[in-house]
């Protein structure tokens, strides 16, 4: 373990990506992407992806020479074929084209098919927060989660993500998945043996579970599901955005990233970018979510969402990350 | 208590509005929607609500005289203007336009500002599905939840809507509140000196309550939130989409639907309605969702979302509906 400056730890991830069969425009975007999350405290997202990614590299469940294209494009709507590589430089792209329409056009939509693993969805959209836009993202994943009422997995985890600029500070920047517990802790759980809570997985028969090796061979729940069907609801929704609205496959579609050896999961992302300018005007839009900010931090027990990793990363800019032996070539 | 068919329930709920001050535009896109609700046997938002938009009208918290407006456009983004009248004409002016330009830019937001209580939000994007668009819906409301970590009521239940049309069936149509519980369970069991499930609602000093008369002094809790801040977290996205993107006024600033008087709460309401024939293209979508709720319908437990609200409302078709004889003339 050694501690880098950032970009000597892109550097470092990209060359492990680039030995696996990366090329450079995929190298380059992946690097960034886990070395922000990395930098943001995320660690599931961050480096510890890399051995994930080249494996996938290796074992041809990613194409490595796959560069994004634009497939087709009307008005607000835009489709980016990712080509079966990493999903970063198409999720790059994508936001990149949503902010360019949004600001011609007021609101816009960019699909990323035939795609991997996104990362930290709210990282892609820093950059229409960066350009004064209201953001969206959306993902799907392998199936994880059933079906509200359902017995076997079919939703992948589809985080929802959404940025809100402010005028002098960081955007508001929300991310999470829609299951109730991240599938990591469940694993945490079944390497030391401990049971997991009620509420966080199904076994394979579809039967609530406290067994965490149970239930990484059942399904994860969705959000809150112990007492309402709302979150498998929203699991539905954000699987059909980025599916069948844009030419994706569906989570049961795709093999578990976790597997080294499986299909191209060809799993789809969507960015949704509004420009408040169109709507209420930016001015106005800026006056007001201050408006709502400090409702908020009324009281004491709030944190704006985004904001501790934002500090981190801020602190990362200064100190550097810790970089395993692995990646220092 | 009498049975009418459906357009003597419509013209009894108009006469009803019309005789409160409301115009002849509201009091007919109102009458519509409420006997709509009721039709698919969602009493909350049927005919009971008749009282209270009258008296709304009458003490002034309504303007009967609005008709709504578009404010002003820009590629896919349009802004309408409800004057402060009851909200179904402007949420059904919106959806129009929000297809209208859908179909041009292939994706459209339309928001609603100076608007008031929308009903089942779902209803508005039918249109949406009939043209064969995927729809999104946000709407806010008066002031129900905290923040994450927060103790006082900020943000309302603030629901989520979603229809995504299919070929030979009727669309997926998703609606849900951002609350654990609806608000009218715990006036249920207030009345009936009830408990509350633990995970429903905090006290007035926000501390978690299982006594259901503290809990409607106090704030109602998002979804999931006994174990997650995610339910906080969406709400929050969905209060600043419809309110300082598109100039309509926060749940914390609009006093309840429940009080008789008390100001024009101006509260917004959010469309965003996408064509598939710009992304994945008409045939490829609805092919794909197919494929989807096959999967879903493998296990059992699975209904349709919207399902059953369907078959009340064919039902109701034929056979009428129940119209109390206050609205007997």
């Amino acid at each position: 373990m050694a501690t880098l400056n950032l970009q000597q730890a892109r550097d470092a991830v990209a060359q492990a990506l680039r030995a696996a069969g990366a090329n450079d425009t995929m190298a380059g975007a992946t690097a960034r992407a886990l070395v922000l999350a990395e930098a943001q405290g995320i660690g599931s997202h961050g480096l510890g992806r890399v051995a994930q990614y080249t494996t996938h590299l290796r074992n041809g469940r990613v194409n490595g020479n796959a560069v994004p294209t634009l497939r087709h494009a009307k008005g607000g709507a835009a489709l980016i074929d990712a080509h079966e590589g990493l999903a970063f430089a198409a999720c790059e792209m994508a936001v990149a084209e949503a902010i360019a329409r949004a600001r011609e056009f007021g609101i816009s939509i960019a699909g990323v098919a035939n795609s991997h693993h996104c990362g930290v969805v709210v990282d892609h959209l820093r950059a229409a927060a960066a350009a004064g836009m209201v953001g969206l993202g959306f993902a799907n994943s392998p199936a994880a989660m059933p079906a509200a009422g359902g017995r076997h997995p079919i939703f992948g985890t589809n985080p929802v993500a959404a940025v809100f600029p402010r005028r002098d500070a960081a955007p508001l920047m929300i991310d999470l998945s829609l299951s109730e517990a991240a599938r990591g802790k469940v694993m945490v759980a079944a390497k030391q043996g401990k049971p997991i809570p009620v509420g966080w997985a199904l076994d394979k028969e579809g039967l609530p579970t406290t067994d965490a090796q149970a239930a990484l061979e059942g399904s994860m729940l969705p959000v809150g599901a112990a007492s309402s069907p709302k979150g498998a609801m929203l699991a539905l929704v954000v699987e059909l955005l980025v599916t069948a609205l844009i030419g994706a496959q569906f989570g049961f579609e795709a093999s578990s990233f976790f597997e080294d050896a499986g299909n191209r999961p060809r799993i789809g992302q969507a960015f949704i970018v509004i420009d408040p300018g169109a709507l209420a005007g930016s001015a106005g839009y800026l006056d007001r979510i201050e408006v709502l900010v400090s409702e908020m931090l009324r009281d004491e027990g709030v944190r704006l969402p985004g904001a501790r990793r934002e500090h981190l990363r801020l602190e990362a800019e200064q100190k550097g990350i810790a970089v395993p032996d692995a990646l220092l070539g």
